[in-house]
Protein backbone atom coordinates (compact mmCIF):
# COMPACT_ATOMS: atom_id res chain seq x y z
CA UNK A 1 0.00 0.00 0.00
CA UNK A 2 2.60 2.79 1.29
CA UNK A 3 4.90 1.55 -1.99
CA UNK A 4 1.62 2.38 -4.16
CA UNK A 5 1.45 5.68 -2.38
CA UNK A 6 5.06 6.38 -3.17
CA UNK A 7 5.38 5.01 -6.70
CA UNK A 8 2.18 7.02 -7.46
CA UNK A 9 3.97 10.28 -5.95
CA UNK A 10 6.98 9.54 -8.20
CA UNK A 11 4.91 9.13 -11.87
CA UNK A 12 3.31 12.12 -11.02
CA UNK A 13 6.25 14.14 -10.04
CA UNK A 14 8.24 13.13 -13.09
CA UNK A 15 5.18 13.84 -15.58
CA UNK A 16 5.84 17.46 -14.30
CA UNK A 17 7.68 19.77 -16.94
CA UNK A 18 11.53 20.44 -15.96
CA UNK A 19 11.44 17.62 -13.30
CA UNK A 20 14.89 16.10 -13.49
CA UNK A 21 14.53 13.55 -10.85
CA UNK A 22 12.82 12.65 -7.77
CA UNK A 23 13.74 11.13 -4.67
CA UNK A 24 12.06 9.51 -1.62
CA UNK A 25 13.52 9.30 1.65
CA UNK A 26 12.23 8.05 4.96
CA UNK A 27 12.81 9.98 8.35
CA UNK A 28 16.47 8.38 9.02
CA UNK A 29 17.33 9.76 5.14
CA UNK A 30 17.74 6.43 3.74
CA UNK A 31 16.80 6.44 -0.06
CA UNK A 32 13.84 4.22 -0.44
CA UNK A 33 12.83 5.05 -4.38
CA UNK A 34 14.38 7.45 -6.70
CA UNK A 35 14.31 8.12 -10.14
CA UNK A 36 17.80 9.15 -9.90
CA UNK A 37 21.12 6.82 -10.15
CA UNK A 38 22.83 5.41 -6.46
CA UNK A 39 25.27 8.95 -5.99
CA UNK A 40 23.10 11.12 -6.64
CA UNK A 41 20.11 10.37 -4.89
CA UNK A 42 22.47 9.67 -1.88
CA UNK A 43 23.84 13.26 -2.59
CA UNK A 44 20.66 14.72 -2.76
CA UNK A 45 18.93 12.42 0.60
CA UNK A 46 21.94 14.39 2.75
CA UNK A 47 21.43 17.58 1.29
CA UNK A 48 17.51 17.40 2.10
CA UNK A 49 17.72 15.94 6.15
CA UNK A 50 20.34 18.61 6.40
CA UNK A 51 18.63 21.50 5.05
CA UNK A 52 15.10 20.18 6.68
CA UNK A 53 16.89 19.76 10.08
CA UNK A 54 18.68 23.18 10.48
CA UNK A 55 15.55 24.98 8.76
CA UNK A 56 13.66 22.91 11.73
CA UNK A 57 15.77 23.82 14.38
CA UNK A 58 15.78 27.30 13.37
CA UNK A 59 12.63 27.97 12.96
CA UNK A 60 11.49 26.36 16.30
CA UNK A 61 14.23 28.20 17.65
CA UNK A 62 11.45 30.97 17.33
CA UNK A 63 8.08 29.67 18.17
CA UNK A 64 8.81 25.40 18.97
CA UNK A 65 4.88 24.83 18.14
CA UNK A 66 5.88 25.36 14.35
CA UNK A 67 6.51 23.01 12.00
CA UNK A 68 7.85 22.72 8.17
CA UNK A 69 5.76 21.96 5.56
CA UNK A 70 7.11 22.72 2.26
CA UNK A 71 10.76 23.97 1.30
CA UNK A 72 12.16 25.14 -2.14
CA UNK A 73 15.82 26.19 -2.71
CA UNK A 74 16.18 27.90 -5.92
CA UNK A 75 19.89 27.63 -6.87
CA UNK A 76 22.24 29.07 -9.96
CA UNK A 77 21.49 25.62 -11.26
CA UNK A 78 18.29 23.68 -10.72
CA UNK A 79 15.29 24.55 -8.29
CA UNK A 80 15.02 22.18 -5.64
CA UNK A 81 11.51 20.96 -3.47
CA UNK A 82 11.44 19.54 -0.12
CA UNK A 83 8.16 18.30 0.87
CA UNK A 84 8.29 16.18 4.43
CA UNK A 85 5.46 14.70 5.42
CA UNK A 86 5.12 11.89 8.13
CA UNK A 87 6.90 9.24 7.45
CA UNK A 88 8.87 10.42 4.18
CA UNK A 89 10.54 13.20 2.63
CA UNK A 90 9.99 14.18 -0.88
CA UNK A 91 12.79 15.92 -2.83
CA UNK A 92 12.63 17.05 -6.47
CA UNK A 93 15.00 18.18 -8.74
CA UNK A 94 14.00 20.15 -11.58
CA UNK A 95 15.68 22.57 -14.38
CA UNK A 96 15.84 26.29 -12.84
CA UNK A 97 13.38 28.71 -14.41
CA UNK A 98 13.61 32.12 -14.34
CA UNK A 99 10.40 33.28 -13.15
CA UNK A 100 9.64 34.20 -9.75
CA UNK B 1 21.77 55.62 -2.61
CA UNK B 2 21.38 51.97 -0.90
CA UNK B 3 19.43 53.05 1.31
CA UNK B 4 16.96 54.38 -1.55
CA UNK B 5 17.12 50.89 -2.76
CA UNK B 6 16.29 49.16 0.31
CA UNK B 7 13.42 51.71 1.14
CA UNK B 8 12.21 50.80 -2.28
CA UNK B 9 12.75 46.97 -1.64
CA UNK B 10 10.80 47.23 2.27
CA UNK B 11 7.83 49.24 0.41
CA UNK B 12 7.30 47.04 -2.21
CA UNK B 13 7.62 43.85 0.02
CA UNK B 14 4.87 45.39 2.65
CA UNK B 15 2.98 46.14 -0.24
CA UNK B 16 2.34 42.68 -1.04
CA UNK B 17 -1.53 40.51 0.18
CA UNK B 18 -0.55 38.57 3.32
CA UNK B 19 3.48 40.16 4.12
CA UNK B 20 3.39 39.98 7.63
CA UNK B 21 6.94 41.83 7.61
CA UNK B 22 10.38 42.24 5.98
CA UNK B 23 13.78 42.11 7.45
CA UNK B 24 16.61 43.36 5.62
CA UNK B 25 20.08 41.98 6.89
CA UNK B 26 23.66 42.21 5.51
CA UNK B 27 26.31 39.37 5.31
CA UNK B 28 27.39 39.48 8.63
CA UNK B 29 23.37 38.91 9.69
CA UNK B 30 22.94 42.56 11.23
CA UNK B 31 19.78 43.95 10.90
CA UNK B 32 19.75 46.76 8.33
CA UNK B 33 16.27 47.77 7.73
CA UNK B 34 12.72 46.23 9.18
CA UNK B 35 9.37 46.63 9.70
CA UNK B 36 9.03 44.56 12.72
CA UNK B 37 10.10 44.78 16.01
CA UNK B 38 13.90 44.45 17.13
CA UNK B 39 13.20 41.55 19.06
CA UNK B 40 11.71 39.50 16.30
CA UNK B 41 13.79 40.98 13.78
CA UNK B 42 16.60 40.18 15.55
CA UNK B 43 14.76 36.01 15.34
CA UNK B 44 14.63 36.37 11.68
CA UNK B 45 17.90 37.50 10.87
CA UNK B 46 19.30 34.93 12.95
CA UNK B 47 17.12 32.19 11.26
CA UNK B 48 17.83 33.02 8.00
CA UNK B 49 21.39 32.79 8.35
CA UNK B 50 21.49 29.95 9.92
CA UNK B 51 18.92 28.29 7.11
CA UNK B 52 21.11 30.04 4.29
CA UNK B 53 24.50 29.24 5.31
CA UNK B 54 23.56 25.32 5.71
CA UNK B 55 21.55 24.95 2.58
CA UNK B 56 24.39 27.16 0.75
CA UNK B 57 26.69 24.32 2.56
CA UNK B 58 24.75 21.18 1.21
CA UNK B 59 24.14 22.47 -2.05
CA UNK B 60 28.02 22.91 -2.28
CA UNK B 61 29.11 19.47 -1.09
CA UNK B 62 27.16 18.25 -4.52
CA UNK B 63 28.29 20.79 -6.71
CA UNK B 64 31.04 23.82 -5.53
CA UNK B 65 30.06 25.91 -8.04
CA UNK B 66 26.43 26.07 -7.79
CA UNK B 67 24.57 29.51 -5.58
CA UNK B 68 21.91 29.49 -3.75
CA UNK B 69 19.66 32.54 -5.47
CA UNK B 70 16.22 31.74 -3.06
CA UNK B 71 14.76 30.03 -0.59
CA UNK B 72 11.23 29.47 0.34
CA UNK B 73 10.20 27.99 3.55
CA UNK B 74 6.63 27.07 4.22
CA UNK B 75 5.31 26.49 7.65
CA UNK B 76 2.67 25.43 9.27
CA UNK B 77 2.08 29.06 10.76
CA UNK B 78 3.38 31.30 8.01
CA UNK B 79 5.72 31.35 4.83
CA UNK B 80 9.20 32.70 4.79
CA UNK B 81 11.19 33.75 1.79
CA UNK B 82 14.25 34.64 2.02
CA UNK B 83 16.42 36.49 -1.04
CA UNK B 84 20.27 36.35 -0.90
CA UNK B 85 22.03 39.12 -2.84
CA UNK B 86 25.42 40.18 -3.22
CA UNK B 87 25.00 42.72 -0.36
CA UNK B 88 22.07 41.64 1.84
CA UNK B 89 19.82 39.08 2.54
CA UNK B 90 16.34 39.81 2.22
CA UNK B 91 13.71 38.23 4.79
CA UNK B 92 9.87 37.77 4.25
CA UNK B 93 7.48 36.38 6.33
CA UNK B 94 3.67 36.25 5.00
CA UNK B 95 0.57 34.73 6.16
CA UNK B 96 0.47 31.07 5.26
CA UNK B 97 -1.63 30.05 2.22
CA UNK B 98 -3.10 26.71 1.47
CA UNK B 99 -2.17 26.93 -1.85
CA UNK B 100 1.17 24.70 -3.58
Amino acid sequence: MVSEVIEDMLKRMQSHPGVIGTVIINKEGQVIKSTLDNTTSLQYATMAMRVCDSSLGALRDIDPTNDLTFLRLRTKKHEIMIAPDKEFVMVTIRASTDGA
